[in-house]
């Protein structure tokens, strides 16, 4: 009963993750209640990144600039390269600010199940961007399940012939993780991987 | 680390009700990676809604048209008017179709407490709409809240003067309520208006 262009904008918000249908109402009430407060200035944000939105040329990265921020920032480490899998993971790794360096994104892992191959990803530019000099170590930080594993053991074997080092994130316990709670594989990984006590 | 402008879509979007800024960033890289198929088509959602955006003169809906939709829908019944504290309330009975007739919104709930008196709702427009004529039974569907209650209590009284027949939404258990999980405030409405079994 509501009107067509509110049922549209509905559908389109419930589409986002973590809304369904009810709270995409919700969001919509909340919206029209406030057009000048909340529906103007997310109109506004809308539109500047739709505008701008570009893929970063040499990594990967979505931003409104290409190349990106990262790319272009001379504060940070060019030596240091981080592999990611998704833009997602590298907003991630950014937020954290604990990695100084630049990224690299692929687009995905390798998957026989999904018939992703090497090349459906970026491993090429990333090849290209290694012997192309200035780089130090690459840091694979694919998500620890199978294929993020497998597509990280893939890049370590392309990697190998280039004078650089390959490291990749430890695993193990996650902070605050408790033994009882947490599965046997990340228990398996972090008994292989004990360290001395310092 | 990301730029200004999807910064500025992140913030906007953590502020709609159920999105925190964990799945506002979730919700804007979504957009940024399906910029035709989903970003667009919000942004134009959006924009047609802040263009049209009207609050209906006759009832208080909020709607892309003045008067709304259900006011200007000759199959409703425009003789039962049921009265809603926010536009909330009014789509929630709406979807449910199940009241065939019109409403009116009042805009909140009186309130000592945030100082909402008579005069900050539409009351008036309320008992001018039943003054005009042509409505049979007034439909009093305020939260079941102490506010809402003592609202419909007011405004009962104040229709009280017109030949009209003033009604209020049953109170009792609701579908699939298990008496154990109920609180006594709803077990003791619930026993006060028990009925004759049929």
């Amino acid at each position: 009963m509501a009107s067509p262009e509110i049922d549209a904008l509905t559908q389109a918000l419930s589409r986002l993750p973590g809304l369904g249908p009810r709270s995409a109402r919700r969001a919509v009430l909340h919206l029209i209640k406030r057009r000048e407060t909340a529906l103007a200035p997310l109109l506004r944000a809308l539109a500047a990144v739709e505008e701008r939105l570009a893929t970063c040329g040499i990594c990967g990265n979505v931003d409104t600039t290409d190349p990106c921020a990262i790319c272009t920032d001379p504060r940070r480490d060019a030596r240091s390269l981080c592999v990611v899998e998704e833009v997602a993971d590298l907003w991630a790794l950014d937020r954290a600010r604990l990695f100084p360096g630049r990224f690299h994104v692929l687009g995905g892992r390798l998957s026989a199940l999904e018939g992703v191959r090497p090349e459906d990803l970026a491993i090429d530019a990333l090849l290209r961007r290694i012997e192309a000099g200035g780089v130090d170590e690459v840091v694979l930080a694919m998500n620890a399940t199978l294929e993020g594993q497998t597509t990280a053991h893939y890049l370590a074997e392309r990697i190998e012939r280039f004078p650089v080092r390959v490291t990749q994130l430890a695993h193990g316990l996650p902070v605050g993780g408790e033994l009882d709670y947490l599965d046997e594989g990340t228990l398996a990984q972090a008994l292989r991987a004990r360290r001395p006590v310092a």
